[in-house]
């Protein structure tokens, strides 16, 4: 595989977004729905939030993407999420599922498997324990986030992706993305993206963004992964405290170009 | 009608509302719930987001001003938001409406139409699509957005507020208010309000704060508009990325004064 | 009792925090949600807003403590609240309650006495005005806003803590902690904190945090009270303006250290 054709095609993966604006439905939790939508404004993406069981399924055949974060899900949302996904499967519209939590709180086990059963899922993008949790492995977690290191977690992300068959984002200090054939590794980023609640969804959001304008997955999850974490470093760059930061977190991924990516991209292809 | 008296009516109008610090109740979206409380607080009004339906009835006797925006109402807020549209008319609250995706999600139009009917509304503030489909129209929308130009506008506008007998505002590249009498078309503002989320919304609060200090609602509404777009043509001087200016345009509404209105104002009456 | 002792205590209260990172559950309204998630990381605690009922009694188990704001709660929050406060109360977890609007909105007094009457309460964090109207005095409130100055309002927190068994904490032009013992005053602070929303959530949230780390929950809620204060008079030196002071609130909160609680505070202890 030519390394540097994959991250030109990375690249102009964002350009191409920009040029569709693309529409990423959401059904996410309320403590970072803002962040989750002025980051796909600030993307080039188009969101909307709709998520009343009886707007979601005829709103999703309009919609280019389905993003679907089970962090906070009410009963409305859980009902919704579940409806949004069987019209995604029946409009051939690609789903972004972000299992916030899974190993720690059951329930949201049973929404994800009947989103599995019923509906479909073209990328999980989870934390390294949350991934290994789904890959049916011993995984440590604490309430919403991860103690695994990054230890064997491309192996779970393959198992997982292979499984499931759908694309895997797993992150932590290092990002994983495979489709179970091809995988990458990411390398840039930084820890105050840790700092600031919402780092997790709203990169899920842009897996959204990007399923929504770009037809291979796998491409389209390291690009959300390298945009996300090539504006945290430009975030970072200018400030160290974390209400800074998630300012210009945004301020960063307004301006990514594929040039920029391209420049920045610390990508190992496997 | 004289253009200069108009527009000091208009200014002096946001001097007042810093005196009266109107109690503003909200029944809003979570996207951008905490960006119109913010912007409210900022103008001068008192913010209160009181949603239960067995809380909301009399909460409303108690505040200057009513604020329902459809964005994403939960099954709850439905209820809560035509019960508090039946206790403003009871006791005499003037209402501002946000009619969120009327025109792509049918069961918007359900609850604004039950609110009509019901209850009251003083004033209605929408996209130019979202406008013109109230008013019977033809109507460009794509999700949230409206993908209507100016054309005719101001004509639907017209034909709304005659037919619903309220005031008017239609936000597009140019903004449109009206009480069918009346109407003012303001020329301030920037596009990088449309690249941050809830813009929309930040403007129907501010027509709620207005609306609940300001007798005349086409004064109210003309200088809520006015307000956001002066602000926003604040914050773009000072910042072109979208993170970085969605935190200055809090700190120019704070800043706003009777004075710079009348030197900044662009408004066209009609 | 020494004074230097005590102010020594609550600064060294806060890099324990730091050290243990407490994992704070909160059930809060969806205003300031995203605002009490990001002040508890800056703040270096981990915050979980789970608020399903049939998640949370579990969840509570897992928690080094549990925040409920009444502010807007749900009917699935509101079950929610006092399931997780009886699970708080059988797992031995400490509890922070804000009971926001208890004054203005009868609904919330039924909600807080069911938690007192099942569940448990450690700290409870009001205004003035609350606190007053749960000691069952005439007060003076309008919306979400007390408008009692702070005359009697240290006899008010005493007359609390002892009718309730717990630390009360009264905010205001100057803020009161007590156990019905021991007491504080504390003189840091800014107006600008009234200018934007959430203030009073995020100083409930820190309570939390504090009490998930700190034994002695009146030192707890006075290092919370004191951080919040000091990070706002920090925040105010740079920022005069609403917009930019919360962003920099979130950095100062981010950069409080033992020494700078020690150099700053200024507390009166009686």
């Amino acid at each position: 595989m030519n390394n540097l054709n994959d991250l030109d095609r990375v690249a102009k993966s964002i350009t191409e977004l920009k040029e569709k604006v693309p529409l990423v439905q959401c059904i996410t939790n309320y403590v970072t729905i803002n962040d989750c939508a002025n980051i796909l404004l600030a993307f080039g993406a188009s969101p909307a939030m709709c998520e009343a069981y009886d707007e979601v399924f005829n709103f999703v055949k309009l919609s280019s993407a389905l993003y679907i974060n089970v962090g906070t899900l009410t009963k409305e949302q859980e009902e919704a999420a579940v409806l949004a996904s069987i019209s995604a499967k029946m409009n051939n519209i690609p789903v972004v599922l972000d299992p916030v939590a899974c190993g720690a709180i059951p329930r949201k086990l049973s929404v994800i498997n009947r989103i599995f059963e019923l509906g479909r899922v073209d990328i999980i993008k989870g934390n390294i324990g949350e991934i290994k949790f789904l890959a049916g492995e011993a995984s440590k977690v604490r309430g919403v986030d991860s103690l695994e290191n990054s230890e064997g977690a491309l192996e779970s992300c393959i198992r997982l992706a292979n499984k499931l068959n759908c694309v895997v984002v797993a992150t932590g200090k290092e990002d994983f993305i495979t489709d179970g054939k091809r995988s990458a590794a990411i390398q840039n980023g930084t820890e105050m993206l840790t700092k600031v609640t919402g780092s997790g969804c709203m990169l899920g959001a842009l897996c959204g963004g990007m399923a929504g304008s770009c037809e291979d997955k796998f491409i389209a999850a390291v690009a959300a992964v390298l945009s996300m974490n090539i504006a945290g470093e430009g975030a970072y760059e200018e400030a160290k405290v974390p209400g800074t930061f998630k300012v210009k977190l945004m301020d960063h991924i307004y301006c990514l170009s594929e040039e920029k990516l391209k420049e920045e991209g610390k990508v190992i292809w496997k």
